[in-house]
């Protein structure tokens, strides 16, 4: 399939679920959005959940490339700000919000591999760190993303607050200074 | 009402959701399954979702009583390994998904009295942990929760991935020493 039809398949299941949630995401719905037949959807995905996980990691609506500040601690600041506002601008935010309570309630629409590529992506920052001395090779990176992608999740989505400003800056010196 | 009976709405309130998610929740289920009159419950509760809001918060099910362990350390690595059990132990974790799931797609269930009642119960830690030298009093309670309660919500629920064993330690050291 042609990348940028595959792409109007992808925006029109990330809308769908972000405006009808989960339950009310249809293949069918996607066809007649993205002007395509549901029978060649299927043939590439076999099912609902199959379309929006491969919606979810591979749409440009919520692409990710890693930040390369030049410090360990601005690359982080700057991770944390990519949450920001994946949780707080829509689209991404109705759209990561609606998938998330999908995901949850619906194991078979498998979530973990968006968390599971953006950390692949996220690792990066991590090893440029450790190769400047600015990290060591001990620590952990997948703990250190879910203590900082976590707190914006918990502060957003859980707490339903709003975020003050400089939260990003705050939650990185709580990591990296002392108190 | 009298407490026990309050209790047995709640458990059957929190029970219905863990099973059958916020949409299968009725109050009429709740009533058949506690043994208590529809019209009563309405009359404590305008809605279900004023309902599973007060059972989110009183229930003895989510029960929460904040660590004093004698260390500002330990009182946080007990504080984490609540979230844990909460997140990983059925009932709790069942419960905890299914109302998270629908808190965010009905804002009308207000699941912040949830997490602002466990604040509320968690910040007497920090007050004691200032109180004995171990936290500057400019430190941040709600940041430092966000972070490692964040964390938790983000490696079971978000990544669906085990727990690794001393997780909670690692948290807590992850912010309290230095990389």
């Amino acid at each position: 399939m042609a990348p940028r039809k595959q792409q109007e398949i992808f925006d029109a299941t990330l809308w769908m679920v972000a405006e009808k949630g989960y339950d009310g995401l249809t293949v069918e719905g996607v066809a007649e959005r993205s002007g395509v037949n549901k029978t060649t959807i299927y043939r590439w995905w076999p099912s609902k959940a199959a379309l929006l996980g491969a919606a979810l990691v591979e749409s440009d609506v919520l692409a990710f490339e890693p930040p390369d500040t030049g410090s360990f601690r601005s690359d982080l600041v700057a991770l944390v700000e990519q949450v920001e506002r994946l949780l707080t601008e829509p689209p991404g935010s109705d759209i990561a919000v609606a998938a998330l309570a999908a995901a949850v309630r619906h194991p078979e629409l498998d979530a973990r591999r968006f968390f599971a590529d953006r950390f692949a992506r996220e690792r990066v920052v991590f090893e440029r760190a450790v190769r400047r001395g600015e990290l060591s090779g001990s620590a952990d990176p997948l703990l250190i993303m879910d203590l900082l992608a976590g707190a914006v999740w918990m502060r957003t989505v859980l707490r339903g607050m709003p975020l003050p400003d400089g939260f990003a800056k705050k939650a990185v010196s709580a990591l990296l200074d002392t108190f």
